[in-house]
């Protein structure tokens, strides 16, 4: 390959990176702009910039040296489909563009920088990668985790992008954000309840991902502590919660509700 | 270790990837800062995030799935001292963490935007991640760069966030950045020019990283097209040129003067 086509192959990974998934968080961001009168055009920057954050995380989470998997959004992970240098590359690159895109949040000045600011937080130490973190840590000690370990884990690791996603609109509209927060607290804990759920249930092609992996390696998960059923149960309780949370916007917000209740019963 | 204390093991592995360094990119936005009259203060989380950015982009680039390098800043690097794993997420949060940072400038807040985009638009795929990527397409190449492809390649890897320190007063008094742009462009390529001279004459100790790796690796540089003496003599012409860039900002400029200067005496 010419050396100028070069960087044009990492385009291409991150392309390949951002496509084929389900798009929830962009999902979630232009809903909650809607409850405060948000053009879908307005959060648009905002929905492209938190889906090319998860797909770096996604891509980062696959390499060899974390959680080393094949399959992803029922495709090669961009480390086998190029190598692991394009992966590292593509997804650093990856979470460059997620702060050009939220900076470009039609909304006004500082209520756009607070979007990146929170942004910034949710993918940093103190959310994602110390999810990430604390989940590797997790595979590599003797004992498995307790119920709240889970938790706390997962509330970094896939909660505070998801939780960023829903309070979105409210940043932008500079409103109180409590009552989104609450629903993307619940919403997130209950998706990964569900992924546990899929993990055991599912099927690796409509998955689009390994499956059976958690039992595989012994992994304390929420259906390891709380049983297949009681796992269902808590994810219902929570999706109702999430719903809950969203009384003070009545109507407006049926469409977050209906995304709280697919979460639980989806199939990949 | 305790589950607990792992993302403080990243917050560990952060601070350490940031010591040690030379502080140049932070210098350069404080003096820039400076020539506008922006309080050090209001400048410094912009220079901060310039310094975390940078290293970030020190730890991954050391990975042994790009350049493999053991020493940095006179210590090991990150995926020596703990591990691949903790090295990816470490250089990942540090690259969240700028961003975070440079939204903590003080300085009006559409300056402040852009201040964040283009530090996004300096890391990403048309800038320093696409430099990298470039970098490392060459040394699987069969045919050396030319020197043009180097001045390209260098233009990303390590001149974008010089450039961007570079400009950064500028962007924040909201004032006319091309007199700084060409600074920058040229101390950048100068800066690229002596660390290729310092590979040839440098000392390991006193460098801080590897030397002699570039001859080993029949590696191009700008040494191997122009010769010791020639590859000098172009680091002192661009010194020159920076130095006239900043003609229009006359005695206030003379500290980035002398860092210009700086820059191709340095033994480290």
């Amino acid at each position: 390959m010419a050396l100028h086509e070069t960087e044009s192959e990492v385009a291409r990974a991150m392309l390949y990176a951002v496509q084929g998934g389900k798009g929830l968080r962009a999902f979630l961001v232009i809903e909650s702009a809607r409850l405060f009168g948000i053009a879908r055009t307005h959060a648009a920057p905002a929905a492209a910039a938190i889906e090319a954050l998860h797909s770096y995380s996604l891509v980062h989470d696959d390499l060899p040296c974390m959680d080393d998997d094949d399959l992803r959004r029922g495709k090669p992970t961009v480390h086998r489909q190029w190598d692991e240098t394009v992966a590292v590359l593509a997804g650093d690159a990856l979470q460059a563009l997620a702060f050009e895109l939220v900076l470009q949040t039609v909304c006004p000045a500082e209520q756009r920088i607070l979007l990146g600011r929170s942004l910034a937080d949710a993918a940093g130490v103190r959310g994602m990668v110390g999810g990430q973190m604390r989940d590797i840590a997790a595979e590599s000690r003797g004992a498995p985790l307790s119920l709240d370990e889970i938790t706390a884990l997962q509330a970094g690791k896939t909660g505070a992008l998801i939780s960023w996603s829903a309070a979105a609109g409210a940043v932008m509209a500079g409103e109180d954000q409590v009552a989104l927060r609450r629903y993307g607290d619940c919403l997130g804990l209950a998706f990964q309840i569900a992924d546990d759920v899929l993990d055991v249930e599912g099927d690796a092609a409509a998955v689009g991902k390994a499956v059976g992996k958690d039992a595989g390696r012994g992994k304390a998960t929420f259906v390891s502590h709380l049983g297949l059923d009681g796992a269902k149960r808590r994810a219902s309780d929570l999706v109702a919660e999430a719903c809950d949370a969203l009384s003070v916007y009545g109507e407006k917000a049926e469409t977050l509700r209906q995304a709280a209740r697919f979460v639980i019963s989806r199939r990949n």
